[in-house]
């Protein structure tokens, strides 16, 4: 079905060219018309792949999930300590390079923007807790996590821990880069984890 | 001066009347002509009080700091046990009644709207930090911080902690509930305090 495969590859390169018009001009300056632009395409060949604003912005914001599970999901499968799996995974949510910083921006634009929408966009964030109480589940299978923790607020403080750093990382990058951001994760991973801590 | 007076009260009078406008209909439906209707008022009389919509959104946002730190002065000068103090404070911050759950729906849509126009509106996030540094050292004057603990890297989980469960408080309602984050808040206070736990 090479035709199927052109279209989504085309639906692809147009969310794209939105989150390049988002992190260069916010929300407000991701109209169709400069998304086309951006996309190399005309106004019509854009409504050919997408047909109302808001349906294109819901893709993009799917599509930026979707490449952040493929990159958790390829470290989940690596054979690595597990600490240091976790540590990776966390890395991948929280924004340390120009790729997972670009998706924490078109994250907090998308999520403004569709707050006052509910029946548009449904933001599924309890599939990010989810995520936590696996990580947590995880270390304590490997007899890693201190006994008598709530396992539940646990994955509770670790979720906030992380969208908070997120915010702060991509609010007030003069304060918090990417060795704050380490050294906090493993101090809490520590906090949380018996035997000797690691650094 | 009464004049002056009624000018600043009648500005804030405006800027309430954004927060309501903001609240129901995100800030893209924040539009002066809305907000003027809003206050009761005709455009040209809000023009009065405001020349831009910038102008005032600044205004509304910066009252909404105010609020907060009015709020949080209060508790400091009270007689409180030291960590209940410290909770109470952070109660101030994390949305937990319709107040201050107001006010990060304001917050959170002034960010995303001002975040592409950084010259107009500095966020002073810094500001917070520093909140959290004092809450720290206040601890460890009582005493009550347990021995060996990174003073910097905690002030910098305790503020990635409760930002994290603010915005999860305003996004995902259904399961973070008061109770909630206050027994995440509690936890984690236990967690860096010396003595037994309070519940």
């Amino acid at each position: 079905m090479p035709k199927l495969i052109d279209h989504e590859k085309r639906r692809k390169q147009i969310a794209e060219a939105t989150w390049r018009v988002i992190l260069e001009q916010g929300m407000e300056g991701a109209t169709v018309r400069k998304i086309a632009k951006e996309a190399g395409l005309s106004l019509g060949a854009l409504r050919h792949y997408f047909s109302t604003q808001d349906e294109l912005l819901v893709y993009a914001m799917q599509l930026v999930k979707e490449k952040a599970t493929a990159r958790i999901t390829e470290i989940a499968m690596q054979d690595l300590p597990p600490k240091e799996k976790i540590l990776n995974i966390m890395l991948q949510i929280v924004p340390v390079n120009d790729e997972t910083m670009a998706e924490m921006e078109v994250w907090f634009a998308f999520t403004a923007h569709f707050r006052h929408k509910q029946d548009t966009f449904d933001a599924q964030h309890d599939r990010i807790f989810v995520g936590m109480q696996k990580i947590i589940d995880y270390l304590d299978q490997f007899n890693l996590l201190q006994k008598n923790l709530d396992k539940e607020i646990e994955a509770e403080k670790l979720y906030a821990l992380i969208d908070g750093l997120a915010l702060h990382m991509m609010l007030e990058p003069q304060r918090v880069n990417k060795d704050r951001i380490v050294r906090v994760l493993v101090h809490h991973l520590n906090s949380i984890c018996v035997g000797e801590p690691d650094e």
